[in-house]
């Protein structure tokens, strides 16, 4: 049983602990004198010819950017060192980010402008990172299923808490992990973008889910695990009530779409036992990823919810984790086609792909 | 006036030499009796839930990766290395791609697949090399404006041959510049993609420009160029019938969209004199670029012209210049909220940036 217990930081922001076990006493009071206000100057701006949204974060230009270990902001406090975490230990910690690309308090700093063609508006969501575990030199691969479980649960209710706010669309929880893909902090954690609006790539595939259930009365994603299984080659792994496996059409190297084979929209709709069996296929799926090429994987994991209000009765959970690694030395990246033309070419079939991570996980079961 | 030269490499596939006067005698054969026959097995697999195709191109794994100077296929061939370019020196030459992402050949060693949710096809398009200069160490930048025209000659002219073809939908000229976006043979060189469909990002762009000129009798295009150069912050230069502005909503942290000012769909529709303009303006843009931090600047370069079928009448021509370079020891990595979510986050304003392009450009000129 996952309990909370909310605190706040010098400079205003929420912080909250996630624990397995209820027992965390008064929390210790964030004693730094010298953490500036926030004064987040996040614009959202929009491309009337792509027709999409571009965040414009000027403040994060100056953020923390490889700190050394010894001075690691998701480390617990100590008396040496006052961090981001007040608290001298931890399980799982939640906390809005210090420099976020989305802020409510963003308001404060941005006049909309409203001159057609120029239309901006403040940023209004929300940026919170999430620290898996207080051990800087984990991962969250290495979790055991108790702890990936607190995160489970860590993200369902920071999804609800956010699904509140007014301005927030779409909560999305994710990690980037690795240096390849630009993590400038090395303690593992995620992150949780609240957006003030339905992101364009999920907004395509609720109108698509939305779509085929008026005409068809029945859900795409259930359909797609349901062919999945029976055609078999590109299934990686299966627990009580979960699918992971590489999509027929997959964009990257190495990518699984990890879906709960009840039609359920959000984390917080899994019953308790779902997210066990979650908890124990999602730290397998990574220590699969990290086996590939028995290097820990740059990768980015994130969560396909149910938007908070548009389009958000057809919609069916779905995690998807990739790869950038597509050989020991060889980075996949995204350049002209991806970049600027938005199609993706993949070099590893999804089949082969599909059985390296079986393979992968046969190695690690041993 | 940039004439043209056509031959065909040992293993069948065509070369095209552009120069800027007649003259080209006989052309080299090709005397590589080593080079294995193509057999391109690429295919797009279409994604329900995504509403879009992905191109797997299994053969592209082994595509040639960093070879050194000594060995560049771009170099004109000596008679110590036969590379892909026979003659012993050209000025702009094109030839299809070794390790196509895209060919008309994958029709024969790929089978279509139709049983729903599972379909795919030969990827059944075409992949050019264009080698902007012999001079190996070279950049587009360093080339005289008198070559540059020749380039853009030679964009127009493929253009116009690709979209002949029945199974080509659009026709994408395109450079990655700079190993930071993945680029693996150093010689300046850039690439030209007929799609077998039209690129997500410009179909949808397509479809806006439709719309508003359905609605309003105008074109979007158009109206930004007026907005952008009445507004005047985010220009960065102008030439005869060119703007170069940063958008409102730059997705980048230096970004430039390049427009003809005349309602133009393609390359091949710009005259004589708004060509000659051109390469000045894209060769100013370019220094630009690589002014900012006084260092090469890893770039995309892409031509977004009219699709070669559908939607093509309210097409405006614009090409899209953008670094992942944020600060001099600083790259934009996509992440989670760009990749996943398709969401960008910039740190850099546009008008900031365009600032400080049109200081690089300024001090450039002095």
């Amino acid at each position: 049983m996952t309990t909370r217990a909310d605190g706040q930081l010098a400079d205003g922001r929420a912080i909250a602990y996630y624990d397995g076990h209820p027992g965390r006493g008064p929390l210790a009071p964030d004693r730094r004198t010298d953490i500036a206000p926030l004064q987040p100057a996040s614009e959202i701006r929009w491309d009337p010819l792509q027709h999409d949204y571009a965040v414009i974060a000027r403040h994060r230009q100056e953020r923390t950017y490889h700190p050394p270990v010894e001075l690691c902001p998701l480390c617990p406090s100590t008396d040496a060192l006052l961090t981001e975490v007040p608290e001298p230990d931890y399980e799982v910690v939640v906390f809005e980010n210090r420099f976020p690309s989305l802020s409510l308090r963003s308001v404060d700093y941005v006049t909309p402008l409203l001159d057609p063609p120029f239309r901006s508006a403040p940023a209004a969501g929300r940026c919170e990172v999430v620290s898996f575990t207080s051990d800087h030199r984990g991962s969250f691969a290495e979790l055991s299923p108790e702890r990936a479980r607190i995160v489970v649960d860590a993200w369902a209710d920071r999804t609800a808490e956010m699904s509140r706010e007014p301005s927030i669309e779409y909560v999305f929880c994710f990690e980037n992990r690795g240096e390849e893909i630009g993590v400038t902090l090395g303690h593992p954690h995620g992150q949780i973008y609240g957006y003030p609006f339905v992101p364009p790539r999920f907004f395509r595939m609720a109108e698509t889910l939305a779509r085929t259930h008026e005409r068809t009365g029945s859900c795409l994603q259930c359909e797609l695990v349901a062919a999945e299984v029976a055609d078999g080659r590109r299934v990686v792994d299966v627990a009580e009530g979960w699918v992971a496996y590489v999509p027929f059409a997959a964009r990257w190297p190495y990518e699984v779409r990890l879906v709960p084979t009840r039609h359920v929209g959000s984390l917080g709709d899994l019953t308790e036992s779902e997210r066990d069996a979650l908890a124990g296929i999602y730290l397998r799926v990574l220590r699969a990823f990290d086996g590939l090429f028995e290097l820990p994987a740059p990768y980015i994991a994130g969560w396909q919810q149910a938007p908070v209000r548009l389009l958000r009765e057809s919609w069916h959970l779905a995690a998807e984790i990739f790869t950038i690694r597509r050989a020991p030395d060889k980075l996949k990246y995204l350049a002209g086609s991806e970049s600027a033309a938005a199609v993706w070419i993949n070099d590893i079939v999804p089949e082969t792909s599909a059985a390296r991570l079986r393979h992968a996980l046969a190695t690690l079961s041993v």
